[in-house]
């Protein structure tokens, strides 16, 4: 086929992407929701928040973009700057639309668990987390394809150089989200938890917390608007990786070059046909859920598979697709494992002498966690490479994972918003029935999210080896090798970065959460009556806490995150791109071992707290509850803030190491 | 010089260095130690405990001895069969010795305290310490010349095979002793703190306390057999990685490959003298016990300068030497920054706002404290290698920072003296003067046990990647390309391995402290009068726990760790050589990685909690206090079990690896 013709197709399936983004957002718009008005002015309160902060946010990210774009325009051409800006551009709007749609979702789930019961509910929360699926899987695509019409087999431009910094401009806005929505999230949480759960024993959620709405805010920019601004970028890296790859390897093979945004539209066809499927059968809510990421998986199976033999691709690289596909899968079923179930029944028992032996036995069982992954990925490199399609098998094995990226992401922010609707219901004093529809949906979206978070990090870790297999390739190395001191000591400095980023992030979520603390106090303090349900608390000066510190906090690791590799690239002068190679290395190694660590030992310390809660070791208020609680609060920023920011540092290092090895 | 003189003169000097321990080991069995019944039926109740775990644990390696000696006879040939079970005699000697001597020295520094003040108990503790320093460095020294002697340039045997034999003889008991060791004193300590100070509130080393005798034992057979025992792996291992390397590099230059042995030997006389002046100097105690240090690397470094010179060494190399005695007081002294005034008096601060804040800032302060390590390693291996003699340079480099083990390691064995030597008073009822004392000698020792990790992890870094060098040459492997997805695959397995293995080694702890919490309630509860000081609790049945508990669970991170570089090896067939490189340089990068952050953030906490103990926040029985008891906790197994377990870890992989790659 000429390239127009897949043009043609990528913009025709992209077209019907955001259509049916379109229609699902204006179905959830259009569900009433104002039946109740205390239930609305919470909800308005959130939403308020919520794009108060991405508004700001987004004031700053501009002033960066600006510069950015001028600076990309300069060492590269205005294309670049454009590809940058465009880029930039379609990560936010993915993260706004999102959190728009789930803020709606929210309130309109919270009443259809009152009204209409819990299929309704459960229905309506679906309905919003596909708004976020769907809007990133088209965004993704029409951005890919648009870039591919315009550049490809351009003399004016190199086509490797722009499709780079359109994945720049998704990637530096990510991390920005992702640590500022992360900080922003756990700040409010802890707080809130620290003197209302455990200083003044009000249960979670209850609205006489000054926090609470500062916690839901931040639901929705930390869960929300920052993972889908995570996913997209995962998703367009490892299409641009592959594509990168395939430019070199396969040059004038058109086929080949395309072959990684044609899964991302054969996988967004699957993820609407699967949607169409949710949203018709009437059988069992959890077995929809999570039948649906299987569904989508074999349909885009199938549809790859025929279009292979269709187009004439090596059909030996339908194992790289179909490895891919299955890994995510496997290192979601590892998640999953390690956060339920056996483990979780070890680490409730472990809490009962106290919280030490809690927060030891957690970090070991994330420790452990790592080695299944961390073997599936190694064998599905090796595989790939080897029998595969060599290191462009092991990239289209990271962009198969992504591909469903339309249910995946759905079903990952279904969670969030049963969750919020839970909070919603409980401020509004909708009594227990409500609550315990929208705590079942909540308690639905687990193995989906452990699910998710599987897809997030294995992807990152593909991606990022093959972003570096094509940095080697375009940096003209021809080996790194690790007998070369220079590459060990690149290694080492590489592997030191997660850690610093690690520690900064952790840290700023504990100066939020101090900040969040005292702000909390003071109120139960000097607002009389507060305590008593009397007076509301000042819910906007804790919302204002956790966005500027958010805002603030997210500044430094981001930049140091940026700099690092120009750093390197120019510090070691002419044997700067052996030295970046070897970093690169380093920092995406230790990276991923410390992402998952912290992502299963934050959901293990999690749910044995929602298991002792259920009235095991003594259940809620014993002293094992209390151990419990401290290592779920450590397990916060792990799990929502420095650990997946990693996923983003990872990446983002990467992508800007191809980039200066492009230039 | 011909072959023959170097072994005089290594002769002559173990020979001298042997005498020296001698008398000091002398010099402290003959002060008389029986002015006191009740301390000295303490003391024996030690010593017998920890005498009866050494002998048990020695039984069961003696098995594992003799199966490795028919092993590597078979594989390789009887001499590496015998160097091999001299290097794992010499080991267990080497901590036998020093566990004797600071069993005495124990009771010695708390009778001198009670009768004869501060600086008599400071010069007996110092006495004790110095006997571990000694038998370590002069043991290593007579090792490694005699293997030199008898093999070097022989023709019925491979030298490099023999001196491999020998460091793993030498790592393989270290790492048994290190874990099983560790595993012994922190279940011991955890049992007795979370029972003794956290449920009966009694104090820290109280005789009522059943578990207290079990702890003052796993403080020697932990704190002085295991870290003598790795610290004798370090200074061995170091040396034979830079002979390997000597010995393809300068073939026939017998001066290079006896150079790494005679800084040893320099260091061994550096040390000496520098102890002569420790004994007779009249000053300030604390300006005693740091200074030590750098005079012994200033003699060191002039002794060394003045040899080079004399047998005609490159003096370039002079260059690696100093950065190598450099870097090892750099990566102490940020041990020390990072777990003393600043960060600690921060971290104390975050404990006002409970334990999980507490968590959050050790780790994050463990995080932040790799980094500067971490620059300071890579710039070593980085300058080391481009303008100090290339990989040997690396090599020496290590061996250099090890060199003046003789007095390093007798600083860092008189911490524990001290604080067993208050443990002791404590339980005899010395009273708070004599206690005052001992807290005193124990706190001037803090610095110096920063300064110690810093070396011993330093070492580790730069001894398993001269190791790695030395492989690499050795395995005819021409480049480890990290390109190669092989490379990359076993780069990541590597990676899982030091989180494995610390997941296994903290839930030893957790399992044994479970055993022992249950024991020490089971005690409380049924011994009538214990609570009341009228009746004496069950010590033996603890010790018996912590033996058996230490012995059992030591025994599987000790197989996975020698089988997975033969699993890597084989595994993967005729790629097995290039897939064991990766797998070598991912497992060194994590574990120094994982190291690091251990043992850091274990110290901070240790020292956090002392800080508030001195009167801070509230001081002992404070919400801030309880917090820190938590953080303190969790950091006995990072700090003292699965931290410098790590450091062996590393060490043994590169060393079987070596030896695989040599057969």
């Amino acid at each position: 086929m000429e390239p127009i013709y897949y043009s043609f197709v990528f913009s025709i399936i992209s077209l019907i992407g955001l259509a049916v983004t379109a229609l699902l957002f204006l179905k959830i718009k259009n569900i009433k929701k104002d039946s109740n008005k205390r239930a609305s002015h919470i909800a308005d309160l959130i939403k308020l928040g919520a794009m108060t902060f991405l508004r700001k946010e987004y004031s700053i990210l501009a002033v960066a973009i600006v510069a950015a774009f001028f600076l990309l325009t300069m060492v590269s051409n205005i294309y670049g700057g454009i590809a940058y800006i465009v880029g930039a551009t379609f990560s936010m709007l993915a993260g706004y639309i999102g959190m728009i749609s789930a803020t709606e979702a929210n309130l309109a789930t919270t009443l259809a668990a009152k009204e209409k019961g819990e299929r309704s509910a459960f229905l309506v929360a679906l309905l919003g987390g596909s708004v976020m699926g769907f809007v990133v899987a088209s965004l993704g695509l029409l951005g890919l394809g648009g870039l591919f019409y315009f550049f490809y087999g351009s003399t004016s431009a190199d086509f490797v150089q722009i499709i780079t910094c359109f994945g720049i401009g998704a990637s530096s806005i990510a991390l920005f989200a992702r640590v500022g929505g992360g900080i922003y999230t756990k700040a409010a949480d802890v707080g809130a938890d620290l003197v209302g759960k455990v200083e003044m024993n009000i249960p979670e959620d209850d609205p006489r917390n000054p926090a609470v709405i500062a916690d839901n805010v931040g639901d929705c920019v930390g869960d929300t608007a920052g993972m889908g601004a995570d996913i997209f970028e995962s998703y367009v890296g490892s299409v641009i990786a592959a594509m990168v790859l395939a430019v070199e390897k396969y040059a004038g093979q058109v086929q080949y070059v395309t072959f990684p945004i044609m899964l991302a539209a054969i996988g967004l066809i699957s993820s609407i046909l699967c949607l169409g499927f949710l949203f018709t059968y009437k059988g069992n809510l959890a077995a929809m859920l999570h039948g649906s990421t299987y569904v989508a998986i074999i349909l885009f199976l199938l549809g790859t598979y025929g279009y292979m033999g269709y187009v004439g691709i090596d059909m030996s690289i339908f194992g790289s697709v179909f490895l891919g596909a299955l890994a995510g899968v496997i290192i979601g079923l590892i998640t999953d494992h390690y956060t339920s179930k056996g483990p979780i029944e070890k680490l409730a028992q472990a809490s009962e002498s106290g919280a030490a032996t809690n927060i030891i036995y957690g970090l070991s069982l994330g420790f452990e966690s790592i080695v299944g992954s961390i073997w599936a990925i190694s064998a599905i490199i090796y595989i790939s490479f080897q029998y595969f399609g060599e290191l462009y098998g092991v990239s289209i094995a990271a962009a198969a994972m992504l591909a469903t990226v339309g249910i995946t992401m759905t079903v990952d922010a279904y969670g969030p918003i049963a969750d919020n609707a839970g909070g919603i219901s409980e401020m509004a004093g909708f009594g227990p029935e409500v609550r315990k529809i929208t705590d079942k949906l909540d308690s639905l979206g687990n193995t989906t999210a452990a699910l998710g978070k599987g897809f997030a990090i294995g992807s990152a870790a593909l991606t990022a080896l093959a972003m570096f297999a094509a940095y080697a390739e375009k940096a003209n190395i021809s080996s790194l090798d690790l007998t070369d001191p220079l590459v060990i000591a690149g290694m080492f400095i590489g592997g030191s970065m997660p850690f610093w980023f690690s520690s900064m992030t952790m840290r700023s979520v504990g100066n939020a959460a101090w900040k969040m603390v005292m702000e909390v106090r003071r109120q139960f303090k000097e607002i009389p009556g507060l305590m008593e349900g009397k007076a509301e608390p000042d819910y906007q000066k804790c919302i204002e806490i956790s966005t500027t510190s958010a805002l603030y906090e997210m500044i430094l690791p981001g930049v140091v995150t940026v700099a690092a590799p120009v750093i390197i690239r120019f510090g070691f002068g002419a044997s700067g791109p052996v030295a970046l190679g070897g970093f690169l290395a380093g920092s995406t190694l230790a990276g991923v071992l410390l992402a998952l660590t912290m992502a299963n030992s934050g959901g293990a310390w999690d749910n044995a707290k929602k298991y002792i809660e259920a009235g095991h070791h003594g259940g809620k208020g014993s002293p094992a509850h209390k151990a419990a609680v401290v290592g779920d609060t450590v397990g916060d920023p792990f799990k929502d803030t420095s650990g997946p920011s990693l996923n983003i540092l990872i990446k983002l290092t990467s992508i800007l190491s191809l980039f200066l090895a492009s230039m």
